[in-house]
């Protein structure tokens, strides 16, 4: 029998889960909607029902020896889920939860930390013992490593990089606050930007044609990729308020690296360029030429599983 | 014979040291000049002889069994002290340097991270596992303790929370960047600001009778109290600096506690609340009312021996 561990990963419109090894291959995988409106307990019902199916096909093969889950407002120190926004949850006792259907080692955390983890058990971080992981997507999340262990801090939320002030009075966020980070630099934020150029600038662009609700990050990537100035100024301007975070980052915390993952860290050197340029413009003078930005080595769809899996094979091994 | 430490803390001016036992009760203490216009070694040499010279007297009850030293640019990870401002001892192998007279366990760490350890041990932070120290003097320090440990990050250096960038393009920093949050929260930054308050307003201020040079942040505390606008704008305005930049770094780190340490921390609740009004309107929701900002319980005179010896205090446990 191969010990193997189930990694569950519940974001706002659908869980993942899959069974993943020691070396982060996944043998299978699978997802079922969220439903997000209905009580968790349904979810986790569903989720166990289909999963117990398909694993049956494996069971003489492999053997679970624990299930590691990423959620959104997820806390490491108490197994549970607290008030997540876009699921109409409320508190949600994941561990116990998990516990009706597997008696196994759990561990919970939020998407990004898992993805951190992810990252330097099968990633671009692997042998790292001290990397920021930032996750672009519609907002921007990270996880911390440091001395090769996840940063949880005192109350288990540790890593809101996204919420840091980064413009004074900035542009309103989401948390009730101005000038969060992920209102500059997220897949949000870039339109935003977009937007504000937009009106701004006087430039002739494709993206004049299209409305903030319709717009993604991909038509803004493929603009730039075209020569749109406006899209091409965005993207700059994402990358300076990027690499001043990451300066200010470094000099708190010195991490070796800073891993990127997400939907906007697609567009590669297109925001990796201006973002280490400004980083490097930022840094206390000993720092400078001696911190990696790097993408991410996980593959997008295999990422949540295995940031999830990653996390119960770290406790594990404790 | 009663096992303890030395402490050692070398400053830019005067090298402190004392022998202190596991409860932080500093047997005997003494200083001479650091004269750091001479060669490191002439100081390690003198340091030795006043101090063997005293600890004859000790040496029968008491038994040295680590040396723990503060330095300024000191690299914990190679035990060197790495071109120190204000020293013109370029690159000093400390650990080497010491193993000449005692050979004995040796940790070195600047002195921002030896008051953080200092306070862990002996003064506020007793009992805590994740907090920060912010040293206000000349510039503003900090030491960052995550599960009841230092962090020193990659490189050795990490907690430069000083050089943080909190105004974009704001005041010149001696680090070469613009608008680092020392520029504004030091003893050197209330000057700076104290001098920009006289310039942009018109209110009468004993302080326009006293130069840049000579101007103290005591004689701004004094005049604050005495019901000095300027002064009391002034520190007004430092704290919602200083409570900005502890914000992001609750958002970060999720600590239990700030612990402010120093001259300027002297001025208690004239800097802590506006420091602390502006951190809770700065916070996350899920932090606000939970975030401690208490006063160092270090005597001033004795922190930073206490904070060398606590050092070596930890290494011996581990």
């Amino acid at each position: 029998m191969k010990d193997v561990t189930l990694g569950i990963d519940i974001g706002g419109t659908n869980t993942v889960f899959g069974i993943v090894n020691k070396n982060g291959t996944i043998i299978f995988k699978d997802s079922i909607p969220t439903n997000g409106m209905e009580p968790a307990g349904n979810l986790f019902e569903r989720l166990f029902a289909k999963f117990n199916n398909s694993f049956e096909h494996y069971s003489k093969e492999y053997k679970i020896v624990g299930i590691g889950m990423g959620a959104p407002n997820a806390n490491y120190y108490t197994g549970a889920i607290e008030n997540p926004i876009n699921l109409n949850w409320g508190y949600v006792d994941a561990s116990s939860l998990i516990k009706k259907y597997y008696d196994l080692p759990f561990a919970l955390t939020n998407d990004a930390n898992a993805a951190a983890i992810g990252e330097m058990e099968f990633g671009s971080a692997k042998g790292m013992k001290n990397f920021v992981e930032i996750t672009l997507g519609t907002g921007l999340g990270s996880g911390i490593i440091i001395d090769g262990k996840m940063l949880y801090g005192h109350s288990g939320t540790a890593g809101e990089l996204g919420h840091i002030n980064i413009v004074r009075d900035g542009r309103r966020c989401g948390c009730g606050s101005k000038g969060c980070l992920e209102t500059y630099v997220s897949a949000t934020g870039i339109k935003r930007t977009v937007f504000e150029l937009l009106s701004s600038s006087r430039d002739e662009s494709g993206l004049r044609d299209i409305s903030f609700n319709q717009l993604t990050s991909k038509q803004i990537y493929d603009a730039a990729n075209l020569g749109d100035k406006i899209a091409i100024n965005a993207f700059k301007y994402t990358g300076k308020m990027l690499g001043d975070a990451l300066a200010d980052m470094v000099a708190i915390l010195s991490p070796e690296a800073f891993v990127i993952f997400g939907g906007l860290a697609q567009a590669g050197e297109m925001l990796f360029e201006p973002t280490r340029k400004q980083m490097e413009n930022s840094l206390l003078d000993f720092y400078k030429g001696k911190i990696k930005l790097v993408k991410s080595g996980l593959e997008e769809g295999d990422a949540a599983i295995l940031g999830a899996s990653a996390l119960i094979w770290q406790e594990l091994r404790k």
